[in-house]
């Protein structure tokens, strides 16, 4: 393995931990929903924006007990949203990271209501005193969150995305789409480092010029694997998208044309981080691990 | 009209035109979904958490901007949660607050994401500056809300409420359900007045004692509305808790005895607030209201 995959491994590893002890189960009757959160919170997964949120944090010494209680929030509140995504109401999915949906595993009932306590969940550890001694960035990690997650945000993207079926789209159209659903919570994965090193508004703004492109790329990848991957690599339905009319970059771009795309945006990601030197290589490998990646 | 009674309206009428100013539509594609987040934000209904809050937040002088912020926020988590538990998966409703529930003017997708919006903007609005100049108190804003609707709160509620049906459940059982499913968004409601206005710990106490005998008085009121009231002035679907094979107070005790119940825990509630004077007689009124309200 590479470094930089035991570092991806390592990081999941010690999010998790976290997620393990944000998400305990007592003996009450209620606690079973715990377990439904636990199951999809805790259910393997990339961790792609955990590593995110700790390797950010790092360029500006933060303590790594708050980064990855910040980066377990951003886990919860991206495992509520594929939770709620799945439902039969929604994309109406059976499989996800290569198992059962929350819906299928439980019911559609505690399914809602699990995601609906991740997100809970999420802001009540933002805001908890562990995660910064300073309410003020507490304040700014719980506003920031609520923006990228919002109607502006990632709700948004899934209304867009929803409407997006049997409709033609341009390719302005789907990178705004993109940009809401996916793009925005990358962006403070990226940025909460800096809201949590007080970091001077130069250093914010590289890192929301990363995030951009790196999330761009990231959703380029999805489409082409779901167009060449399989379920079983992928962990999760595939052709999709065709099946359901949707626009998506590769079938306006193209294979060929699609991945380039991906490849220039990992490499523009990489030069946005220029005035964090090699204390930043860890972002740049991740841009090219998320292109690179198989599922 | 009474004085508290279009004290009521008045309070209502304020708090709308705050959720009218939070809520606001812009033209992009995704603000469909703000309709439907207004749809059900702004369709009515008595209001009585703001009024709680408000009343509260007046013991100490809070400015009513500030109140007014919290009591909107208050009351889209309360409506979130109505739009998720009217869900088919869940209580599966067609009527609220005499209308369509947003399920069934809107859809299900629709219905989904407009709870989820509306809870990250909640917690948008709790954390922004305009609600507090201090960021101290908007992170115990913030943190007090997502206790109070967890998994140790409103959700964890709903889940014993989900399980409650075809099961005999002893009074000690329901009084524990109900105060977790509304008794802590309740609590919550008069607690943030004490929290904006800085309050000693012996007015937060007696603030939280009140809230705990209105809540369940509220809670055996909607039974007895369940079972003596129509669908029509009630303004949702009745008799539904004997449909479901669902114990209740009133099921447990009676009519008569729950009634008895709900007014001695109106008066127990009165007295909790002995040390504002007259001051808390808008929350001794409301207290009264609510275990005489017809609908």
């Amino acid at each position: 393995m590479s470094d930089f995959k035991s570092d991806l491994v390592e990081n999941a590893r010690a999010v998790d931990e976290v997620l393990d002890q944000l998400l305990s189960v007592d003996d009450s009757p209620e606690a079973g929903l715990v377990e439904a959160m636990r199951y999809s919170a805790l259910g393997g997964g990339k961790r792609v924006r955990p590593f995110l949120v700790v390797s950010s944090a790092r360029l500006f010494n933060v303590a790594e007990s708050c980064a990855l209680r910040v980066a377990a929030a951003v886990e919860m509140v991206h495992c509520y949203s594929l939770i709620h995504d799945d439902l039969p109401a929604m994309d109406n999915d059976d499989l996800r990271r290569g198992q059962p949906t929350c819906h299928i595993k439980f019911d559609e009932a505690t399914a809602i209501l699990a995601g609906d306590a991740l997100l809970t969940r999420a802001f009540e550890v933002l805001v908890g005193e562990a995660t910064h001694s300073d309410p003020k960035v507490r304040c700014d990690l719980v506003s920031e969150m609520a923006k990228s997650i919002g109607v502006g945000g990632m709700v948004g993207g899934q209304v867009l995305d929803l409407m997006a079926e049997n409709k033609e789209l341009t390719i302005p159209e789907i990178t705004r789409l993109q940009r809401l659903k996916t793009g925005m919570l990358i962006g403070y994965s990226c940025e909460c480092g800096a809201i949590l090193g007080k970091a001077p508004l130069a250093a914010r703004q590289a890192l929301h010029a990363y995030a951009h492109d790196v999330g761009l790329a990231f959703q380029i990848v999805d489409d082409l694997l779901d167009v060449e991957g399989d379920a079983e690599t992928v962990g999760k339905s595939t052709q999709k998208d065709g099946a359901a009319g949707k626009a998506t970059f590769v079938s306006l771009l193209g294979v060929e044309r699609a991945r380039a795309q991906a490849d220039m945006l990992a490499d523009q990601a990489s030069a946005h981080l220029e005035l964090f030197k090699e204390k930043a290589d860890p972002l740049r490998e991740l841009a090219r691990f998320v292109v690179n990646r198989r599922a």
